[in-house]
């Protein structure tokens, strides 16, 4: 399915060049799959991110978070923090679906270790989570295991943006929202590296919303403003094939609160902002013997260059994800319109 | 049923007196209930602590989280850090039921608010998890709704110690773990304020095992101790009537680490060290109109107090629980032996 | 001194209604006072706020810090985090007198106390800093104990911005930075709120600089960039009469980042951004007697409304700084430029 | 000079053998030096410990923090845990002396560049304090520009532990404290590294002393009891040779709390705790020119050896303190104890 998203309207972001696909699945190896429930009753689903080919329960890579606004749910943080690991895939889902999404997670990775020689007593599952309670009936719990195996089934470098997956019923700057992406390629030493987000966006208000520096939403047709303006969240992951460490990736995802912010938000109080940053670099298989190996390690000093390509495709993946969600109408009747059915951006 | 405790053997931990069960149900309107379960293939089960008898999700308790060692995959401790607050009761379980035991949670908490008139989309329950795979088979998630819903209605003031609920299989110093509690008194400007422990106690190796300053950890046999000094975890809850905000709650479950070392642990690189702490004073009720609210804040300087007491409770509480705890034989047919059957506290 | 800001050319940022001033000291009690170092060496200084007219020490202010990027060298932020409380004036100067200014203010809390009554044994200044070793011969520390009394002798609710105090030497977007400030009004059941923003500007890349969304970065002159895009830092202080507790501030405190993103940062690797926000009610004197006493608590879900206004009022305090800085040649005869050297915002 | 320590009188602490010198200086490359001002005022000083050779400024080294009690004004920790690297010695004095110690370290640190080549425009030293105002007019500030450089080239593999240096008017468990060390090897992969401790001590009360679980507090006269049970802290260094990254020793520094619990300790309200963790291993030389290097990873799965390490540490290093410093009769002519004055470890 073709769709049309920022740059096809001319509109830039920032300066870096992109890679191939413009997403995070530019950073090679990962996949992104979506599950959607769309039924009366729901709007919803679950998205997955795996982050390399291999099982990541063997294959940890370097992680961190950084909660801006802890208003929410999201589960697994405590232990990325504590051990700079990520060891499963990411999902992403409704909020009061992060249990079975959790309890689905948990069975893949025991199967999957079974099946690969790779026994699994204790796992660390994220699961992250924002609330489409308006377009969704959420006390349901639509997402359970089949949405999610149907999703990492469907894991591909290829994924559609937009109300898909765990996008269905999100709502973003009063508008349609849900899934976005958005990569950055970086020079360094002849050599090309890439940094990618993935956003699920679920926050904002209409009438801040701002489009490449455009304060456009005073001229929106605010009666059409969905009223969500305190029960969002923006969950935000930013991959990179950099050697960076978990300190340091921890600083990358930081840099995730500008694109929010140049776009309008404030990070308001019911907005959870959570950002997880992961590498490629530098797998660590727990299984190995030798208590000392080699890594590579990355010049603190050359640090601006992620920080930039995360501010940029964190502001891009938010607006191609406004610019391919479609309008919807929810469980309980009322409609959330997507951004160009309000706005005409070659206008 | 009758349960010999650590102060039945004449062990006294500390200076300050205890509250009259010394458990934490002490601290008035608090409840605690277990659901276990025991067959041949699981020795598991779950623990739930009320908070309150209020409907919790607006009779919101301060609170706040200390994450010692964050190799673990407790719950909601996010929204907590952020927004100070406890919304639902407590629920420990094994590590791999996280997921069912949150979804029963939430299915408890919008049921509940249906009947009592409060609508819940967004709720952020606390789950708490140790390991106990290596008496149950943990793969399997044998707790889920019916088990925590038996939990939530067996609650009650008075509640077993040792290998019950969420304790069934968990393995403490190399010896039979699982649940603890204690409580202390605390007199300020003549009034009496309780402060009291929780623990789930998965944590430390025998050969460390120290009992009021008494190395009794070489006396024992070791061939007979659990091999499980490193998947281990120990969750703290600590809960009084003192009218502390978050911040102070937070340093007070700072010195629940105090307990731990003084019984010989290191806080090993397996034992996930998760300490929460709330206070039953000033609920706040989401609802309520105004702005601005009276609430009772405690003098800074007085704060040792607290300290000592969160401290010598959990100490103590670890302690209980090691004496309650029957040797217990799992589903791969290994024994974990109580404390009492390897060491006579009397010789 | 007239001083022409953003809004006299016509330039407003945000939606809420400004303050008297305009100006930190908005929010009742609050002075601030410069001391300026301008020799040939040396463009330098010292900037103090004083947060009531009491002696801080026995009227503890509430208050929180967030550190977005701590390549910084502040002092006194560790305990501002563990007891939520600011103690003393908060000095601004260049990175490497922290120390000597910090003596100062020792000397100036340890005399105060003498004179009134209130002995102080141990303390916590609160030193903030930025880099201004592009103008400045910094190694030379130029600031001290008399330029810090002499700030403290001229703290007023009336203070001039941009290059002045601490903001003599300070580079911000490759321009002339400095000082700037700003507030806004809340309403809020029929009473009127104050919040204030002081910022210490130096941070951000020339052609990234965006005013009021407004790409301007581009159109200046390249060539008189300033060459000091990683050596920088922010400092930004919030005052507040919300009876808001320290977790809130902290909360109010991350939302400073929003006006820098708005502005054109990324929080450049070299740019130390370390927020501190504080609020006039609840002043706690710790010689009181009684173990509790009342205090008042803002509605958590009224949070939005300090949000907003601190991501407005850290916005255009940076462009009040911008506009009111004037073109300087430091002392290796490099020149930065004013904004309104590079740029007519009327064209 | 002579000094007895805990082995000397048979007591041992944990499991693991120590170094040569059972001192921090059995990590290859450090060393400590002492200046001590003991006037009829002074009873304070400062101690340095160099963690290498050469120019910490260009031999960047992996390092972080973790502050169990933030009441304490030591200086520098926000850009450690920003950045993941100490770039100085570290500087041990009285609590209102840390102003004037931070300016004689960016002296030594400008004037060390100055001459090696290594221009400094921006530097983060360490300063760390704990309160003497006990025994020492600490108002007065004893301790400057002429103590600290005396101190870093008193700087040796060998130094005094007690009442010297920054320890001359410390006060721990209401007896003299002051300075202490020791240290702990690893056997991995036929290898051996070392890990070890420098504790300022300046914390706890004397009923609560415990010499290795033998809890004597209560044994010794309450009435020669230094009056200083909330007015102290205690910082602790901790180094090793093992290629740990900043993250793995934030997790090592966690475990000092440990040692200074088994002592008694509750970690009180007045006692700021504050711990720093650094490795000699992967300097880093920010000159380099390549974006990626190679460095040494240690594997996560052995992190219970450091573990292990640093609590034994910490704890033989306060007993070490507490061994060595004598008895001292301060400026208000108050005297404080010196433990074997009051009790005998043969007995």
């Amino acid at each position: 399915m073709l769709q049309l998203r920022a740059r096809d309207y001319n509109l830039t972001v920032g300066e870096l060049p992109t890679g191939k696909r413009n997403k995070i699945t530019d950073v090679l190896g990962l996949t992104v799959g979506h599950c959607t429930v769309d039924t009366e009753d729901h709007k919803t689903g679950v998205t997955v991110l795996l982050p390399c080919p291999d099982n990541p329960f063997v294959h940890k890579l370097p992680a961190a978070c950084f909660v801006l606004n802890g208003f929410g749910k999201s589960l697994g943080m405590i232990q990325v923090e504590e051990l700079g690991t990520l060891e499963t895939p990411i999902a992403l889902t409704n909020t009061l679906n992060v249990g079975l999404v959790h309890d689905a997670m948990v069975e893949y990775m025991v199967t999957r270790g079974e099946t690969e020689g790779v026994p699994v007593r204790s796992v660390n599952p994220i699961v992250c989570e924002c609330n489409d309670g308006g377009l969704n009936h959420i006390q349901l719990r639509a997402v359970g295991r089949e949405q999610v195996f149907t999703a990492l089934a469907a894991a591909s470098p290829d994924f559609e943006e937009g109300d898909v997956g765990a996008g269905k019923g999100m709502v973003c700057h009063g508008l349609k929202g849900g899934i976005g992406s958005a990569s950055r390629l970086i020079e360094l030493d002849e050599k090309t590296y890439t940094l990618g987000a993935l956003v699920l966006a679920n926050h904002g208000s209409m009438k801040d919303l701002t489009v490449c520096g455009n304060h456009i939403g005073p001229q929106l047709d605010q009666a059409k403003a969905a009223k969500e303006s305190d029960v969002g969240s923006c969950i935000i992951i930013l991959a990179t094939d950099l050697p960076l460490d978990s300190r340091q990736l921890g600083r990358v995802a930081k840099r995730a609160s500008v694109g929010l912010a140049r776009l309008g938000s404030y990070i308001g109080h019911g907005s959870g902002e959570v950002f997880l940053a992961f590498s490629t670099a530098n797998p660590f298989d727990p299984r190995e013997e030798p208590a000392v190996r080699q890594i590579l390690s990355f010049h603190e000093e050359k640090m601006d260059l992620p920080f930039r390509a995360a501010a940029e495709c964190v502001e891009e993946a938010v607006l191609n994800c406004l610019f391919t969600a479609r309008t919807c109408t929810g469980w309980d009747k009322k409609t959330v319109y997507a951004l160009l059915d309000l706005w005409n951006p070659e206008a």
